[in-house]
């Protein structure tokens, strides 16, 4: 408990960290990514690593990132802080004073006094919306939805190819630049939200809607059978490194209280609990006896942390539960499946639907969102949009009402396994029920038969929801089914969902999402392999592989590479036929004109 | 060159090969894999992997498989050994005699005599199945394809469940069961092929058509630049085993015909070359000197030891070449830059365009398949579906129509690189202008950012476009762009990609196809962890990565699993709750006849 983690810093290969300030919002230092090519351009990306990656910032985990957001909080003068609810030795689930004292030591300075919203207040970034005003954190999210424009004005200009190119919104409302005022319409319409609890400074705010650029999330957490606190905070950092918008703290057993200390006090990346693991655990695992003053509790003492989203299964009513009776896997969702337990057990409604207003008091005191949990979700293809799904879906669209009225943000999330022919349909679903709040799904997975390559089978369904209409994918990693992630399998799973986060991008059109494609598609051409490697997802990865059968440095520059060697390369081949085809173009109209009969001596019948 | 290739053979796990006798044909052995559960069912699956993986086969890589194939076409009739083409040093790239002697010495075992159409005869199964015959390659195509259907059953017996996940065909026409007759009349119709050169008896026959299940393609070859002939037989068998339909041997630079030898001579799946590599080794890799002679006697060359089809890029025609010039990626493809080049330098149509129908009358002495090569495919997102992608396929839609003139068998190769939101239209053109004969595509790539993972990028679009109706895809792996694939990659390929063949076939309604899902996720809800595996596309995998963190035997039988612990465990919580609902749902039914008020005791407004 007492190592400090040993953390991957530091930039990613040829890129700097550039600070964007705001306009409406001075203070602000909006981060980008730049990549410098070797032919001196400078491709700027959307950055969610954090002051991780950047050479300037001094990183100490055990006194957390530096607070930028506390005084934007703190200047709308509409939060007071105070005394926080007192720790327990049940928070942390242990036995004695003693170890809690030692636990304390370790997350010393990392303890922070707590927000609220003043009595009467409602501090959600919906209310803002809602009364006109664009807060520093919706410019922010503007100002890093562009990325920087200027640059793919080259890569935009060919006027047939954008046409032949454009994008299928699938009923999106993606406005060619997104100005600070549109995320506040956005937010205001609740089509997105900006999770930022007021406890959570650290945090680089960010959107999550179906008109903004598709993010991903991962989920990290101790469990009762493996991995400790530290693993955890170097798998934040390593999952933001890699592409991770959001982090879902999962952490279940011991020490759960201290490590989202640590994990909250390290992001910034929005983070996102499921309360109810925390609940269960003090109750020794008997679900039976969760009830609603102690989930009620657990909430306050979470959002005094700053967690910035809550999973809040208030859909898994009593008259559902029946319905999974007849399903292949029945409830696969661990909230799902505990709250089904508690309905059972005690012939009664959920709780969390029974007190949902009373939950919706507390979020807006510190504006966590609802991340409205799919308890009910299929999990296996032979499980995909059952009534029990939908009737779920169909009362977290009620709730998504509900939540709206109080000005508390929301998202709701979705499935699981669904084959491919069958995901249209859900997305339909969700956004006819939820009306367009911002769908937030796990993969869905396109097929059972490949466990060690979920990453794959859902990263197949991720990509089309996302193209649908999906905000958020929840990251699968190759251990999906079969065991904990380790550091590896975190990287692979994110890999694979930046891929499907983008091939969505593009395929809906996002403004200047495919500038990003060319420009590596254009280095590639021209036989710049360091810049081939440094545009890509996994730069590493890519020199490694390439390396691996032609290591000298000579062959980055080289014409050719391994796969053909030099005399089959066909883009050598090609740019040398360039020449000769500038040449025949010309004479090629000419022959047009003459009726181009030359072209085809030989007809075939 | 003296080693001889270590291959990894046995069986999978928990696996038997079985063989079924055919009905028209009884002296057929139709080869499937049964996977034996723990809990007594047998699962019978599609299985490619040939002799490799039968526990009783004696295997001999200098001596070739067995041929049971040879009876076959001999008993037809209309064939006749002959003696075959001489071979010359130039075949395998050698500079004398000695050389060439030792080389022949590795390969003395894998010679065999050619076999040819007797004069006057077509010996193609297009032309057979037109002429109404039901050969015994149609009917072993057909019981393997139905996967011996009785176990499914149990799996398809929920009717709302069937109805519920019915597939979508896009436009296809698959019967409950596939009969022999119905592969004869789909490849009379020229919607399927059942690639099968008569000088190669080792063949298992396979279909390639939208109406059946999809199949999957893997590359192989050494290059000028690495590799050696063991490293591809090994290959090939590791292809195989994780689920290779057919192999490509893309060799180039020395010993190619050798090469071809060894790996034609193990091969039990179907091997397709692209001759216009070797010819252009011939002419020393000067593209100009090539020459339609040299390139005929190329085709014999490699139509006489067995290759069973033959990508032909007929299609890049002349006039499309400058259509090409304002590409954001110029020609991708080898073939396609090599004939371009030609025919700049010779200002002159494309040889292959002009002798096509000569080419057909070879094709059709050995019943070589053709695989009309898309030599101006794009490169890139950029050029996706441009105008020059569409004259070429277009042209092929023609040369499709001339080949079946002849009873040729033909397929169609396809792209590429191409946005999620342009692979419809793409499939819909192939679909129209080559009237249905089977599309070969190489992913399609949906971004161009991820070098390193493009099994995934490309993954992604391969299951796409195989439910729109793509009836085979050609795997890419994890080096794609940066280098040659190793054992390790090729396996990572071809998971990828047997993911997306089966993501397609659940989603287009195969009938059966989702039964080892349903079979799969049972095993999963039953926590037969064993079952899991071996039911998966990589048991050794799953099983890995589950004994990473539960590495105990217990385990194996423990109704939990490493992710959540015993106490979360939502499918431990789902049986516990089952029992209560059964009770409920009598209770249930009671209470909504009096109108289940009791369930909704507070309303949310």
């Amino acid at each position: 408990m007492t190592t400090t983690p040993q953390l991957q810093t530091g930039p990613l290969p040829a890129s700097t960290k550039i600070h964007l300030p705001g306009m409406l919002h001075p203070q602000l230092r909006v981060p980008m990514r730049e990549i410098a090519l070797t032919n001196g351009e400078r491709i700027a990306v959307y950055d969610a690593t954090g002051p991780y990656t950047d050479a300037a910032a001094q990183i100490d985990v055990r006194r957390g990132l530096p607070a930028p957001r506390a005084e934007w909080v703190e200047q709308r003068g509409d939060t007071e802080a105070y005394t926080g609810r007192a720790i327990q030795l049940i928070d942390d689930g242990l036995r004695d004073q003693e170890q809690q004292l030692k636990l304390r030591e370790v997350s010393a300075g990392l303890q922070r006094q707590p927000r609220r919203a003043r009595a009467g207040a409602n501090v959600t970034q919906m209310h803002y919306a809602r009364r006109g005003l664009i807060t520093a954190e919706m410019e922010y999210v503007a100002m890093r939805e562009n990325q920087r424009l200027e640059w793919m004005r080259e890569y935009e200009a060919d006027a047939e190819r954008e046409a032949r190119l454009r994008g299928n919104a699938m009923g999106a409302s993606i406005p060619a630049i997104i100005t600070p005022e549109f995320v506040r319409e956005e937010v205001a319409r609740g089509r997105a939200i900006i999770p930022a609890n007021i406890n959570h400074p650290e945090l680089e705010p960010m959107a999550i809607g179906r008109n903004f650029l598709v993010k991903v999330n991962a989920n990290i957490g101790n469990s009762a059978v493996t991995s400790s606190i530290e693993e955890e905070v170097d798998k934040l950092v390593w999952a933001t490194r890699w592409g991770a918008d959001t982090v879902m703290d999962l952490s279940t057993g011991r020490n759960i209280h201290t490590t989202r200390d640590w994990i909250v006090r390290n992001a910034s990346v929005p983070i996102g609990t499921v309360p109810i693991y925390q609940a269960l655990e003090k109750v020794g695992g008997v679900a039976e006896e969760l009830s609603w003053p102690l989930f009620r509790d657990t909430l306050i003492e979470q959002a005094e942390q700053g967690v910035d989203y809550f999973t809040i299964h208030a859909g898994v009513r009593l008259p559902f539960i029946p319905m999974t009776v007849k399903r292949r896997t029945g409830i696969v969702s661990r909230g799902g499946s505990i709250l089904a337990k508690w309905c059972i057990a005690h012939h009664r409604e959920n709780f969390l639907y029974e007190h949902f207003e009373e939950i919706c008091e507390i979020m807006k005191a510190y504006d966590v969102s609802f991340s409205l949990g799919d308890g009910l979700r299929p999990g296996s293809l032979a499980d995909a949009n059952d009534e029990a799904q939908f009737a779920e879906l169909r009362t977290l669209g009620e709730l998504t009402k509900t939540a709206w009225k109080h000005d508390v943000q929301t998202m709701i999330e979705g499935p699981g396994h669904v084959p491919m022919h069958m995901i249209q349909a859900n997305m339909t679903e969700q956004l006819k029920h939820c009306d367009e709040a911002p769908f937030y799904t796990l993969g869905p997975l396109t097929t059972d038969i490949a466990p060690g390559y979920d990453h794959i089978t859902s990263g197949i369904g991720a990509a089309m929801i996302g193209w649908f209409g999906c905000a958020m994918l929840c990251y699968v990693t190759p251990k999906e089914h079969l065991g904990l992630p380790d550091r590896d399998d975190v990287k692979a799973g994110l890999i694979a969902y930046r891929i499907a986060a983008h091939a969505a991008d593009v395929a809906k059109g996002h403004p200047g999402a495919r500038a990003r494609d060319d420009a590596l598609s254009k280095a590639r051409f021209e036989f710049r392999w360091t810049d081939q490697f440094n545009l890509g997802l996994d730069p590493d990865t890519a020199r490694e592989f390439h390396d691996e059968t032609l290591p000298k440095d000579s062959a980055k520059v080289a014409h050719f590479c391994s796969m053909c060697g030099p005399k089959f390369c066909s883009m050598k081949i090609t740019q040398d036929v360039r020449e000769y085809s500038a040449a025949m173009e010309a004479k090629s109209a000419e022959f047009r004109a003459q009726g181009s009969e030359l072209y085809v001596p030989i007809k075939v019948a």
